[in-house]
């Protein structure tokens, strides 16, 4: 799940997708999510796409690498290089034109794989310990993701839980925004399940945020008050 | 309600209180709280209490100031200047050096008065529309505060919400680390109704942070599950 919202500066806000998929169904399915600098997002974006109509360069494409870890491989080489080049190098550029993704896929007849990719290139991945990523705005979310979610939840839990860890972000800061764009990849199908934009006016969204605000209110009130 | 953590880098973390207080029974209390650069702090607090020392000083005292806006606004100057002599001044000091603090407290015969101070020594005061502050590493432990804040809340609550916001984000950042210290002053008789140290083992602490765990993921639970 992402959401949409990007800016610079409070008065200069935007919608932009942050979500991207490339898909041959049955071969193989690759999303990146993207936070950070947008201009250094979108021409990571864009290179990844290049490269798919431009195939007798030296950079084998993501849809033809062998593995996802080399997926996630090319695209952390194209974040560091976009990210050097807008910039002069170092560190500076780094913290000016930073950006982090989220690569996940699955390439037939192999596990499906998730990554984190730094600024730096380098990445690591989803495992039994850390079994989620955020990036960006991660903080106001985090709490309850590390409450509720469990191992053992099914899809329709592990939905619920992100729009409720979505929902408590939008709450507390602007920089966060409706709509939000879901996603969910079948195993072993190698193609997008189902994609939805969710809307303000959303249904299920609206039903979860203000049944999340009383539910929340009654574990407050089931707790024992302090005493002095 | 403040947290005693502090670090120069992961594998230099220390203990140091960080809220700090000012009293003359039936006449005036005063308490400061803190966070970010700890030398900065520390001086900042050091400055105030020579003044105390030194009544000859050109700067009144924050004990003899004559309303709680003018202890603010001494609290920031002295903010201000520490932070312009700890560097070369300008904007890369006040992101190393830089601090912000939170007054509170009353003066006889006046209203009880609550300030957050910024590095650059201004500040600004609590009121119906906003009427609590954070500082320091504030996003986790805020959307409990703001769904479960209520102006009419007792103080037994308010303490209840207090541990519950520092629980969410000592289980998320290593940056804020137990013990706590909770202080409450009580109208009128300006002076430090109670002030007590929340160690690990601390009984209603471990009630409440399991118990929220619990109660969290029931309020998750009574949710309707997503419907793909």
């Amino acid at each position: 799940m992402s959401d949409t919202r990007t800016n610079a500066g409070i008065d200069n806000i935007s919608k932009f997708q942050k979500m991207f998929t490339w898909e041959k169904p049955g071969s193989r399915v690759i999303t990146v999510m993207t936070a950070g600098n947008l201009a250094t997002t979108q021409a990571v974006i864009s290179l990844l796409d290049e490269r798919l109509k431009a195939p007798e360069e030296r950079n084998p494409s993501i849809m033809a690498a062998d593995t996802m870890f080399q997926v996630a491989k090319l695209v952390g080489d194209t974040l560091k290089e976009v990210i050097r080049t807008q910039g002069d190098g170092g560190p500076e550029s780094e913290a000016a034109f930073g950006a982090t993704l989220i690569v996940g896929g699955q390439i037939a007849g192999m596990e499906p794989r998730l990554f984190l990719v730094y600024p730096e290139g380098n990445f690591i991945e989803a495992s039994d310990e850390t079994p989620f990523f955020q990036i960006g705005e991660t903080k106001y979310g985090r709490p309850i993701i590390l409450r509720a979610f469990s191992p053992d939840m099914t899809f329709e839990e592990a939905v619920k839980l992100l729009y409720v860890s979505f929902d408590s972000t939008l709450k507390a800061n602007l920089s966060v925004g409706m709509p939000l764009d879901l996603q969910t990849i079948e195993l072993d199908t190698c193609k997008v399940a189902q994609k939805r934009r969710v809307e303000e006016n959303d249904p299920y969204f609206s039903t979860i945020s203000s049944k999340w605000g009383d539910a929340l209110k009654l574990a407050f009130n089931s707790l024992p008050d302090y005493e002095f």
